[in-house]
């Protein structure tokens, strides 16, 4: 079965068996427990290098031979993971290079996961050898539907392997050793480099000063991770190109730019492990469930598609300060909301919980006392119960009219860089703040890269953009003049790709568009404040606020204190068919909602349902060509009211309306 | 004379003379001054490497010889230290492979203390040769009454040569590589070994994720240290094996089992500083000596038998954030409370202040000024004359009929876990709840491993015993059924001793035991609390709540709060004879002490004095076969009045009152 | 042009034109600028190195010649910078060694600055080169005023060559090695040496113990980086003797002794950056100023006459963890503030913002925008036209009559001793705050090392004087019985300059000079106060308090709470013709302002202006034979007023009045 045409969503989990081999009741128990569960997936061998390939050389696959078959006699799909991410012992013990070098130079011992060079020449054979292993075995598996490679990809290594490999990619991205002393700006501190050996990873014992250098050292690294990926996609595409492949992504700032990373693969996955419970006030539980769908909005973003959800806790896990129990209802509410953000699944980690070492204390649906008479396994078979009933939703997507740009490189830049602000430069909490703004005024939204096509949008943000890649400013240009909205805000366009200040005012090369030039930018203790009135009302500002000359702009607001009260603090100006908004200070949420709100109205994009803000209820849509499937999602413990229906404490309600979709491109 | 024989308690302290021995006149005005503030004892060479080898192979102890004729001469007894804890630069710098290698696996340099690697040969030989130099010389010098092996040992060493003994004890330990892939559940993360060889200690560039390893090589490390004592005490019992060896102990937690390590000893010594006065109000004191109460009665309960408080400060200490003077009447409070939980001795570090190095200005009897007429002189002086009265108590006993378990391996295995609480475990809060509320009966309580007999006890309480040693639940069932009262808590009988999860609900395998079976337990914020209502009374419940099915027990009192309000939170079941009961959440200490009230009671143990606990005043008693001797201690600066006893600010008022304790054991 | 002769205050800054060296007409244009901006000096080559030797061997002096000569044709002095604190890579690709070592013995990668070993022959051989070439070519320049050595150095090697340096400083201090072992106290814990190979530097993998041993290593390292800089005077001064030379001081904790450093010096230079606005409250730029006014005094007091202000930015930092903009006034009081206390130039750091790396975005006259129409440059232009018209006060001197003594051993000492406090010592917020009750009294005030010569001061002052160098008890008893009013604090005289504890009773061979013998010392905890009367006003006391017997002292004033109520807190001693006085517990700034208020009066020290102290308003003065400069300074943003002066906020006002000034030495 291929895995577009499953007509079900997906409701499984990482299942590790083999943990299990000496004890064959409890595959049977299991099979059982799944049924009872809903369960129609498992994902299998994410750590299973030692059982498959005890010694060098010697692989045993009759275990796994017997897990795909009773699967498939059980109505299971199974994917299938290459084990790259967990080392057997006796391979570092034969290989100790293959473990990666930190950025002290220490070589690492053996131990952990996921901490292998990916220069390393012996480690790529060996994980080539028994991916293809795997794949001539099981490519055409009637059970499998999809490849997972590796386990949750990050991290960086300094070895010389490493060192040499980065030397090659800085001469292909800069050709001579001049360009990059330039783009480092590098006599400054006369650092300025006369041979490529020269040049280095940065390091706490050595380089920390050249941010150009730094990025691109995590650039590279990227491109390294992904370069490794592809290899082990090749290996197993090699034996049917048809089973698509994954990886499954869990922090879009773990050091690989997913973005690029996104291209390689079939499909999307993610794994979310969200803080539930974790405040001390009430509303809480909104803000939990707000991180978890920008995460899913922007793992549907990437692809423009459905995505699935590989990995979730059916219960707690064993890394948070504090973990407390799921209250009842948050399972249900906190699955379905990634199904109401675009995934096509409910998958957890993990099926059974492992008896010993790191996790045996991280949730799973069995645990320990290996029975199904506890909540934990009652809530998951409520949820496999739902699912089972949404089967028409798989694969219908979500066309937004508006998005956000979050950019990889950008946030790279924003971290590296010292300036007036070394601490809380909250880059994230500001997306966020701009996220959460919309998500109150019921409207569907993007997460984009700058490189992304903006003209599929009526409004584009782009909250503090620090760092415009080499076409950004043409194409924020060409946007506006062709009609679109744009809102910069302060502390945008400051540099290039490779952290070079631009000379002239900010944001770069585009102060006709805005009507603006950014002097200077006031940084704010916590103890400050500012604020501004528009449209009759009072805003707070926080942290940040650009001090601007007009040059044609529109005035909407100016500031209220300090010695720059009555600048300029929200300027809007005409340009070609479009509208550039210039943001020049941190206005709060309450500001935000209230200022898309009216940017909305006035670009006519529809709303998912027609209703103010109700406190803790959130709204997201999936459609297909003629319907369009509405959720409301109550994350107050109380009931709640919006559009006439009433949501009890953490409900999720689904509409389904009839809808002409054609004009967001359904055909 | 032998130490048992001695009709005096000691009073003394650490006497680091060949730090003078250019100054012969100090020596004579010391004795003067010991003589002046009774003192009886001394110990000598704690830190003389040097002064005893100045160079390789060549000894000096003509030094040594007239210190101690000295101390005889004059009255005073000697507790004669080998120096091993020191070490001389000469030594390392000839081989510095003695120094240990730390988690990082970089080799220490040259300095501090107590950092030798305890598998290193040469060292063996070097300590083993200076032993029994001393030992030879001085074992049977009249003045000698005790051999104090080293110094605070502590520590952990990961040399290649601590590498191949720990991969010796594992093989010995589990005798196949599969037992301990079993164990450690190694083919999580694909783990799993194949070869002894690739078995190494944690470190934070090597492993960290399997708990049952990192439990073994403190284990082991533990071993070792108690291996390399073993080898000292060899060495000066050869001369003499009438005369009593002990080490100082100085923390529980310090690395090595000390339930382990008394077995080796004829008596106990512990070293105690009291933060004393750290806290902003009155009830602090109380707090800082129930600790020290604490230590003391786990110190007694180890060989059921008297201790020695080998170190304590007269003064201030040098090493707390912040430590203030001693204000009037804490020296005789803090010295007699020892006394009162089993001290036969009050010594200190030291009698004369060193002039420089690392220790310069912490508390001494004699400190820079050299002067007796200060205040710390004076009531050093009270204490040993209040001492040299109570002759008569000393080799008196305490014969508790209640115990709590705190046992090292539970200790070990909870820090190790990653689970629910990554933060504010509470492990040892919570052993001190159970022990201030017994406290605060005014009853005896013995502290004990849980591989110690209980059947010596009528209530055994077990706060926190995550981990079960091989027979400890078989053991919990015969106390029960032969009679026994059991109290066992939440987050009880989780693992084995290779914190390897049971199989079932906990607690493993005496769900019948206790009528009750644990499905999960909610860890709470900080911010969170429930509560309960027991005997008309509600108490506060934090950070602990089991959730749990009942299986035959009576509930005595249920969850008031949350989703799991009506739950069971005490619950007693009969089993045998006896009695078990499960505590389910982590109530406050006035609920400990209700309890503890109600079952004492029940239970008919006699109490020391028939009173409702009085807001700091502490109680504990001493007998012989004929009289009781009950110490009333007032922690508190302000008048306190007791059982008709009125105790002023800082007051001990010892009463001593014939009884037949035949009943106790004593014949 | 002499710099002595220059008859204008200088105005510029870092001019790092290197990095422009393809864009020839920013130079061009910069010159333009600077002359609208009154600047009259540029500091060139602090990071030139790979400049002005791209390859080893190759030098390229074109582009300087260049800049240097069109400096001078447009009237704009040239301080020249040897280039050593920034190492081209090509010099560290072939000679490694150059790295420093750190305390965990890695030798450091190739980045940063100012982190070369002192006692690697190439590097001194290399920089020695350089200098001579700069100075060969431009010690006779016509721009050429003075020599900018090195830049900012601070830091410590602990490479092997640096230990056998090490070795030989000691050798030559102690002659023996006995003579070490008694400094160093080193029986404690056994660590007697007994040869000189055995001395190693401090490590936290090694030595921590031997307070001696650290100090000493900071020593040593002091002396290295003094002989370091001595070397690249001599090479300099080799080709014009004439030319003056400078370092650029950063701060008094860097690990250089600058008292020692400014022996060397002919004038001395600092960066001062300021954290304006860092507080929440009003009063915050006034404790801001009052650290830069310290600042400056100890740059004044260094060589008795006026210094120069090297570093300042014109803007903002990019390295605090919040920059917040200069407030309109600030750069104003800022740079007026450094003239009064002193300097006698206002330079800033830089002239041209860096496009790229580690400081691109630190303040700058011209920021990244390139444009003179900018807040910033306009306050630079202001501060040059007001500089323009105060040639006059260029040279012109202070000459105090009150002295503190802040000294750079003493710092050490009081670091690195373990004691009854080892958090919050305070050691230097007690120096501020005796600076700040002189300030608050309007006197003059100069910051002296306890090795100055006491008598030319009416009072001298010695907070928390730790440690005593050898002549520092004569020389105090000596001033005292001369005439002079000596205050000594707690905590003062108890170790030798090896942090040998005294024998006897602090302050060390002084009881008779005070009256008073200090027999221990409280240290309280924050939640604890004490308090006292004197003159009937109640003041508090924190966290030090000692407890003194009276030895002949008159005592002012006693404790009021705890169990040393009624013993003395202040006392007076007279002895010869002079005053002693005693404050044994720290009191708030209030009590310092009134006592020092009363003493100044007793003393007929007189006063800069006659009025009490104005909220927030500092007064300097400078004068020469016949004229006083009063510089009268609101750090307030409101107005205030002073002797009859309105304020406004942020104000500065200089007054001029004739006075006879031969008593201050003038002639």
């Amino acid at each position: 079965m291929k895995l577009n045409e499953i007509g079900q969503l997906l409701h499984g989990g990482d299942y590790n068996v083999d943990q299990w081999l000496d004890r064959p009741d409890i595959l049977q128990e299991d099979i059982r427990f799944m049924k009872k569960a809903g369960v129609n997936v498992v994902s299998l061998c994410i750590f299973s290098w030692s059982s498959l390939e005890p010694e060098e050389g010697i692989y045993t696959f009759e275990w796994l031979d017997k897990v795909m078959d009773s699967m498939y006699e059980n109505g299971i799909y199974v994917i299938l993971a290459t084990p790259s991410a967990g080392k057997p012992p006796w391979l570092i013990k034969k290989y100790p290079d293959i473990m990666r070098t930190n950025e002290h130079r220490q070589r690492l011992l053996y131990g952990e996961r996921e901490n292998h060079c990916n220069s390393n020449e012996i480690f790529r054979e060996k994980v080539r050898q028994i991916d293809e292993k795997l794949a001539e075995r099981y490519a055409h598996h009637p059970a499998l539907i999809l490849w997972h490679i590796s386990n949750e990809m990050y991290g960086i290594c300094h070895c010389e392997k490493c060192q040499g490999n980065f030397r090659k990619w800085l001469k292909e991205k800069y050709q001579s050793i001049e360009a990059l002393n330039y783009q480092y700006w590098s006599r400054f501190w006369s650092h300025r480099y006369t041979d490529w050996e020269e040049l280095e990873s940065p390091s706490p014992i050595g380089e920390t000063a050249v941010h150009g250098l730094a990025l691109d050292y995590k650039r590279f690294y990227s491109d390294r991770s992904i370069d490794f990926l592809q290899m082990e996609i090749d290996a197993v595409k090699k034996y049917n190109p048809e089973i698509p492949v994954t990886t499954n992504f869990f922090h879009f700032n773990c050091g690989i730019n997913y973005w690029k990373l996104a291209e390689k693969l079939d499909v999307i996955s993610y794994d979310r492990y969200p803080h539930w419970h974790s405040g001390a006030d009430q509303s809480t539980e909104w803000e939990i469930g707000l991180e978890s769908a920008f995460a899913y909005d922007y793992c549907r973003s990437m692809q423009n598609k459905p995505f699935l959800l590989m990995e979730s806790s059916p219960s707690s896990t064993n890394w948070m300060p504090v973990a407390k129990l799921k209250r009842p209802g948050i399972h249900m509410l906190g699955s379905m909301e990634a199904i109401a953000c675009g995934a096509d699944s409910v998958q957890y980690f993990q099926w059974r919980q492992s008896r010993g070492a790191y996790e045996k204390f991280h949730g799973a649906v069995l645990s320990h006392n290996g029975s199904e008479h506890t909540r934990v396994f009652r809530d998951v078979e409520q949820v496999g119960k739902r699912l089972a009933n949404l089967g028409h939703i798989k694969n219908t997507e979500t066309k937004a009219q508006i998005a956000i740009i979050f950019d990889w490189d950008n946030l790279r830049g924003l971290e590296e860089q010292k300036s007036l602000r070394n601490i809380n430069r909250d880059f994230e909490k500001v997306i966020m703040e701009h996220y959460e703004a919309l998500v109150q005024n019921y409207v569907s939204v993007d997460i984009i890269a700058q490189t992304a096509d903006y003209s599929r949008y009526e409004i584009v943000i782009a909250p503090m953009l620090y760092m415009f890649l080499p076409d950004t400013a043409e194409k924020i240009r060409s946007f506006v003049k062709g009609g679109g909205i744009f809102v910069m805000t302060y502390y945008s366009g400051l540099v290039n790709e490779n952290d070079l200040a631009f000379e002239g005012f900010p944001p770069f090369s585009l102060n006709d568009v805005f009507g603006v030039k950014s002097e200077e930018t006031d940084s704010l203790e916590d103890t400050d404040c500012n604020s501004f009135i528009w449209q009759k009302k009072e805003y707070q500002i926080r942290r940040y606020c650009d001090l601007v000359q007009l040059h044609g702009a529109e005035v909407l607001a100016s500031y209220e204190q300090d010695f720059y009260a009555g600048m300029p603090v929200l300027t809007k100006h005409t340009t070609g068919l479009g509208t550039a908004y210039y943001m020049a200070a941190r206005g709060e949420v309450e500001f935000l909602r209230d200022f898309y709100a009216k940017i909305i109205k006035d670009a006519g994009v529809e709303k998912i349902i027609e209703s103010e803000y109700i406190r803790d209820v959130m709204v997201k849509e999936r459609h297909d060509k003629g319907t369009k499937y509405i959720f409301l999602m109550n994350f107050s413990k109380n009931m709640s009211e919006i559009g006439g229906e009433r949501l009890s404490g953490y409900e999720v309600k689904i509409e389904e309306k009839c809808f002409d979709n054609t004009a967001l491109g359904f055909q």
